[in-house]
């Protein structure tokens, strides 16, 4: 049976993490990338379609195709980060459907190109916070932006027009020098109902 | 430092954790929802826009007025859960900017409908895969659906029109007799890329 975790895993993962701007020169042990996606995956995603696709960019080279896409505010510190992760979908995950489902032919259900659409973006969105929070959960600190122009990745790298982007994350560990003060956050009674 | 979770919390919040469609009887102490807000409320958000809004349904008479929307395959066990949550968001999620985002005026950054309905969306969605592990990291487990009319909670539930819902999510403690055999998930190599 499951329980609360204790305080300082819950520390780690929302309490005390930040989105962080600035990261110190220690490098990403490409390992924990793999990590992250060995937790990503067992989240629940809708008839396990699984949308999510990310390319990590690690090299100087790498980065410097992003470069031209960046918004003013995140270009040096993104092309500083050890790691930037695309995080996109799969427009045609449907396909994969006879693989992640194979119980039902789930296909028919995503079948209007409209839900198709939102169900790719819902899911790999889903994902992505899976994503952010399994880094933490690796140890590393995460610097999410949506702050540049899509079209330009897009078409730097998914030219054949399948997968699409949908926002960056920036990955680390966190210079503590380079933290904004924290933003305040609702309380329950904001935006939470009990009924 | 941060540093990798321990493995009995990485299974919890992934590796272990199952969508379960069947709860036991053991109710579920409303501290546990808030302490769900006290997590999720921290965790990344474009410009910290937060429009998540979460409605628990707790009573039969709530659930009793999001029977008529539920698909067939998700009736009887929504009904028997012992809270169902309306993920929703909020659609003037800018409106708050002021308070959530003090240093800076960022409401000009989403006067555009498509932006600021692309934003709502994808961040309220952020904190929807925040709000499922959050679940899972104080001992719930979670059934999330999206088989239901939008439509018709939203005339229900949020007549005024300034939120809308986006999926649904079953809390409880799961029955392990009711669960469905776990799907495949992709290989890294399927998905991922580095570069």
């Amino acid at each position: 049976m499951t329980h609360m975790l204790e305080d300082a895993a819950l520390d780690q993962l929302f309490r005390a993490a930040r989105t962080h701007n600035g990261f110190t020169d220690r490098p990403v042990d490409p390992d924990l990338l793999r990590q992250i996606h060995d937790l990503v995956r067992w989240g629940p995603t809708s008839a396990n379609c699984s949308p999510l696709r990310t390319v990590f960019l690690t090299t100087p080279a790498a980065k410097e195709r992003l470069r031209p896409a960046l918004s003013a505010g995140n270009l040096d510190k993104t092309m500083a980060a050890p790691v930037t992760a695309l995080l996109a979908y799969d427009s045609r995950f449907a396909d994969h459907l006879p693989r992640l489902f194979p119980h039902t032919d789930a296909r028919p259900w995503f079948a209007a190109p409209a839900v198709a659409q939102e169900t790719a973006f819902r899911n790999a969105t889903l994902q992505a916070g899976y994503f952010i929070l399994a880094a933490r959960a690796v140890g590393l600190d995460c610097g999410p932006m949506s702050g540049f122009n899509p079209e330009l990745v897009n078409a730097e790298f998914f030219p054949d027009g399948r997968y699409k982007i949908n926002f960056l994350c920036n990955l680390g560990y966190g210079d503590p020098a380079a933290l904004f003060a924290r933003s305040p956050r609702f309380d329950f009674e904001d935006v939470c109902e009990i009924i």
